[in-house]
Parts: C-alpha cells; sequence; structure tokens
C-alpha cells in the first residue's frame, strides 16, 4: 500500500510522466508535484494529466513532499539531489529512477552521510521505449514491469519497505539487488543490447535499407533512442559494460568461426543454444 | 499479371505456404500444387488451404507446371532443381525463394546450361518471422514486403518479366539485383542482424532475463529463428556476412572505445549518426 501522501517527481519525461499518470490512475488521492527545468515541458505534463501541479522552483517543488523521485537524466541525478537534500522535509524519502545504480547511490550515500532525517533508495523501474518525453508516457508502462530497488549496508529497512510498496501500488514487480548487482544485470539484459543496436544501426549505409525485413527493425528498434541519454547511461556503467560486451563478443565470434569454418553441426550448437536461452523468455512472460 | 495457370511449390513450409496462400487469394483460378517429403505436412498443407492438392512424388508434381517455386531449405535447392529439371515439361520457368543467391544461381544455371527450354530466374521474397512450417504462414506475408530478383549474363529477359509479374500479382515489392549484389544487401540487412541476435542470445546467462525489459526482448527476437535454416543460410553466404560483420565490429567498437575513454561527445556523436540511420527506416515505411 502506497504510504506517501505527496510526491514530487523532478523531469516528468517519459518515465516521469508515466509514474505521475500511474499514481492519479491508481491512488488519485496522492498529489502530484512536477519540477521542470522549462515552461514548455510543464505545459505538457499538465495538458497529459501527469501530475496535479507543476512548478519550475526545486525549492518550491519539493517543500512538502512525502517522497521525491529523482527521474532527470542519469548524470543530472546526484547535482539534482543535493539541491532536494537542501529544501525537503525532514522524514523525507528520496528515490530514483536512474538506469545505472552503483555511481548514483554511491554519491546521494555520500551526501547523505550523517543526515539522519532524510533517506535515500535508489530504484530503477525498467520500462520506456525509444521514445522520450512526457507525450510518450503511459499510465500502465510500470505495469508488470520489473523494478529493482537497491540495498546497501546504508539503506534504511523502513524507508526500503515504503519506496518498496510504493512500485508495487505502481503495478511494477519489486526485485531488490545491491547497486553492483543491478549494473551488473542491466549491462547484460539493457545497456550491451543498446549498444549492439546502435552498432547495427551504424554500420548498415541506410541505402540498404530498402532491402530490410522485420529482423533488421526489431533488431535495432532501441538504436531510435535518445543518443544523449543513453550515452549519459553507458559512461556511468563503464566497467560492467565492458564485462558485458566481452561475453557478447565470445559468443558472437565463436558463431562466426564456425560459419567461416563452413563448420553446419558447430554452427547449428552454437545457434540452438542462443535460441533456448532466448525462447526461455518467451515462456517467462 | 501472372501469366501461369499451374504453379507448383516445392516444399510448403512458413515462406511455400504464404505463398500458397496469396496466390489462391489473389488470383484462385491458378491451381496450386505442393510437393512434400512428409505426409503429415501434406495434410497440414492440405487443411490451412495452402495448395490445391499434393504429392510425395516430386515427378509428378512438377510433370504440369508452368511455374516451378523451389521453397525447401537452401542447401537442398540445387539437388531439388536437379531433380525438377528432369521431370518438367518444355518452356517452364523456375524460381526459388531461398536466401542466398550467388551460390544458388551460380549452381543451377550450370545445371541448366545447354538447355534453353527450361528457364530459371532466382528469388527471395524478404519476408518470414522467427517461426517455420505452414501453421505459421499467412496470405499476407508477402504484402508490401521487398523481394529481390536475380539478373544474370545467362537470364531469359521474358522469363525475368514473367517471375516478376508473379511476384507482384502477390503483393510483393520487387527489387532486381545481381546475385552478388544481393548476398551483400541481404548479408548487412539480414544475416548480420540474425547472427547478432543469436550471439546476444547466447551471451546472456537465461538467470539475468527477469531483468529483461522490450529492448532486450526485440533485440534478440530473430534468435528464437530455426537455428538449421539459418546456419544453411550462413554458410551459403560466408564471404559477404565476412565484410557485413567486419563494417558491424568497426562502429561497434568505435562506441564501445568511446564508452571506456568516458567521452561523451564522442559517444554521442555516434549514437546520433546511428539513430539517424535508424530512423531513416520508420519514415520510409
Amino acid at each position: 500500500m502506497m504510504q506517501f501522501k505527496k510526491v514530487t517527481i523532478i523531469g516528468v519525461g517519459l518515465i516521469g510522466g508515466s509514474i505521475g499518470l500511474a499514481i492519479k490512475k491508481r491512488v488519485p488521492a496522492v498529489e502530484v508535484t512536477g519540477v521542470f527545468r522549462r515552461p514548455s515541458t510543464l505545459r505538457k505534463a499538465l495538458k497529459y494529466k501527469a501530475i496535479d501541479k507543476g512548478t519550475m522552483s526545486l525549492a518550491e517543488g519539493v517543500r512538502d513532499a512525502d517522497l521525491i523521485v529523482l527521474a532527470a537524466p542519469v548524470h543530472t541525478i546526484v547535482a539534482t539531489a543535493r539541491e532536494a537534500i537542501k529544501h525537503a522535509k525532514k522524514g523525507v524519502v528520496i528515490t530514483d529512477a536512474g538506469s545505472t545504480k552503483a555511481w548514483i547511490v554511491g554519491k546521494i550515500e555520500k551526501v547523505l552521510s550523517g543526515n539522519s532525517s532524510i533517506r535515500f533508495v535508489g530504484s530503477h523501474p525498467m520500462a520506456g521505449s525509444e521514445h522520450a518525453g512526457v507525450e510518450f508516457a503511459r499510465k500502465d508502462l510500470l505495469d508488470g514491469a520489473p523494478c529493482i530497488v537497491t540495498k546497501t549496508a546504508n539503506t534504511n529497512k523502513r524507508a526500503l519497505e515504503r519506496v518498496i510498496d510504493f512500485w508495487k501500488a505502481l503495478g511494477a514487480k519489486v526485485i531488490i539487488l545491491s547497486p553492483s548487482g543491478h549494473d551488473r544485470s542491466v549491462s547484460l539484459v539493457s545497456h550491451l543490447p543498446h549498444i549492439v543496436a546502435f552498432g547495427l544501426a551504424g554500420a548498415v549505409p541506410s541505402k540498404q535499407l530498402v532491402y530490410a525485413a522485420e529482423g533488421y527493425k526489431d533488431t535495432t528498434r532501441v538504436a531510435s533512442s535518445d543518443p544523449e541519454l543513453w550515452a549519459d547511461i553507458f559512461l556511468t556503467n563503464r566497467k560492467e559494460i565492458a564485462k558485458a560486451c566481452r561475453e557478447f563478443e565470445r559468443y558472437y565470434k565463436a558463431i562466426l568461426k564456425s560459419i567461416s569454418g563452413n563448420d553446419y553441426r558447430g554452427t547449428v550448437r552454437l545457434l540452438k543454444a542462443a535460441k533456448s536461452n532466448r525462447d526461455k523468455l518467451v515462456y517467462a512472460k
């Protein structure tokens, strides 16, 4: 059950907007405030009813909040948290929606060290699309989506429970992980596929696209994602990404080697093992 | 306009079955015969109305045909063509639906050299899905799909025109290419994305799949495809695949290098160029 009465979302784009819409649909009594950098985005968020009210002043926006959700781009989250902490009331819980966790959680816990009246719990709702902006937000985007909530030696148990209840109230399936466990997992299931998709889309000359069918379309779909948002995510998870990419390259090169060696049985064996992994996902959902 | 009265399809799976269904929908007067290796597949094809009649005898199946479509797995196409040529009537046109062309067209033209009463024109209807079998065939699978028809120094003009008209009558968008031009294009827009998807699906441990969202799902969808069918395709297009993979690796490694070097602007630049390529596809369709 949602235990917050006033939620402030900083950064009301695809994810922040979908959080707002989900709150308004599922727990309409909760008041949702949005904090914006641009008046045009504020107007859009009000038009799409993703928030009850909006402000361009972070200080004003966070003042009465019980829960602050940092849904701004990854590289701005720590600075935004620092500002929010200055103006938030005692007892507030802060969480985020950033796609990397060790870097964000480590920095914010450092800012808060010695401060026992404000609690931070890292989150990563794993939903989204290749689109950006509140106009693509959906009230059911989090419905059934995995949401990783991080736990560290510094995490306050009560705050952790309240953040878990928050995401559950919005329909997400909560999984608790350490920040580095999170970063390892998402490097494999999210960052790596994005890098590969960008690599494919960048390598195939556009004059060849006339021959492209559904296979190319699906495999590269996420390469239509926001370059700045993803550069940001990639750069804050460099170590795990390097490891994940090495694992991909090992398998990819084994396939290539068996193809170039005209090894039918070896190729089939590698493709079968890959298909068997992929098919687990089909049946899991 | 379709100029054939009797069409025989050898291999009535996803593609062969979709060709049969499209003929029956768009030019119902044309008689469609299917040639099968297994009685169970013959019964299924009749049940799904993908053919008018079926036979297990290739000799019998091709005897009266004006057009023979070789829709069997790539590595069996040349041997099947050889058999069909023995039993086909004079004036017949033969085409295929194989995913590689230089190997198939080269071999079949060799078989036919000196024979002027039977004409072969290579085709590749670029449609499909990760599923196999006539039960997944659809009468609209070819609708709007690109279909490459190959032209060589040996191609008979009249036969080429008739094959082009055949695919157009089924709703496909015909593109004429040399066999090697075809192999180069599909190595980039089809074979490479499949290899990369198999590489991803093989590399990500299945215990991580609980964290997988839409990005992973789309990027790896084609890794659920038939391993034998794709091993077959890959092995008959080895040279072009090696080239396409080198182009992919160049871009992918450039992205990785800018990430590991913590180069935000360089990463954004590469991702932007990739996105701009991919977005052309969105607007082209």
